[in-house]
């Protein structure tokens, strides 16, 4: 499978929390990374999500937002990621952002130029990457 | 109405699933395509949408997946799409990708141009392009 | 604080509405502004979340849809904001629109070129932003 998501990140399911058009689903990466993706409960029925089932979850690069200096403020976003930023590419309006997490997965975020330059993102600092549950596409193999 | 959407679905509701905050949404385009969106129950209740109402389905190109070669892997979005790449427009960090659809429409996708070359899109090439119900605003007229 | 998102507003918490993944958050800037998010129980819990709150609500600039000359269209988005086009910085797929809104608040979006052409984007003229509550990511100071 080819995705253009640039965020890929392969696990097995070990929770999910019923709603009642979107329930909460949990993986575990073998690294130990737990990602949460909200899918409507059409889309768990028909993919047969259950736990212990392997997926792969798909988060878009333009989906990630970067934390530098939080100074103590919390976030809603159920995913946060702690990193090193390994690599930044500038474009004409956007850049994009590799971040290194602690278990050295990789993790690419696009954001304004302006952001970058606000950050003052560079390799080797740390940053925190941010997305929502409902920003994750899930896949199972057949 | 001029919205900064690239894709644009008018159509008229074929269903409606009821959630407690979120509901879901079904349209049908005249062509034949099915677009499922996820607004909250205020929206719902505030546009007054019901089975049978006309709608525009705004999705932007940021927020579509594309795949090639999925190699029988199943994905949660509700909305899937196969075409055909009908151009590709590289930026410096980004491009955009041009789908043209089984029933004739366009479907347009910003994808890191990394992606691009991971998948090896190029004019001609079959891709699904995928986008969560939650991606979806829906418009109605006065 | 410091986050890659473009679009940064402090409030209060005004509302609450109970969901069973998913749960409604509203807030009001100093300014008047009211932005609506939807954040997962789980997060709501943890954050402490509850009306009187102070929180920061968070919105990339890729998520922001444009309209222009809405002709009595109205839309699903929670969040809808008018303001005035004070910038516009082209890339090579993607432009950064920067609108005044009405409390002096500046709201970044980010479209395709085309889209940029096509509403003939430019500095002084009227425009919307819409976003969904589902693309806004809520942080609380500790």
């Amino acid at each position: 499978m080819k995705a253009s998501a640039r965020n890929q990140f392969s696990g097995q399911i070990t929770a999910i929390q019923d709603g009642t058009v979107n329930d909460e689903v949990e993986l575990q990466t073998a690294s130990g990374l737990r990602v949460v993706a909200t899918v409507t409960r059409a889309s768990r029925d028909t993919l047969g999500l259950r736990v212990g089932a392997n997926v792969v979850a798909l988060v878009k690069a333009s989906s990630v937002v970067l934390v530098t200096d939080a100074g103590g403020v919390r976030f809603s976003a159920r995913n946060q990621f702690q990193g090193t930023v390994s690599q930044v590419t500038l474009g004409a309006v956007n850049s994009e952002v590799a971040l290194t997490l602690a278990d050295g997965e990789l993790l690419v975020a696009i954001v304004t130029n302006e952001s970058a330059d606000g950050l003052g993102l560079s390799a080797g600092q740390t940053a925190t990457a941010l997305f929502k549950a409902g920003s994750v596409i899930l896949g199972v193999a057949a």
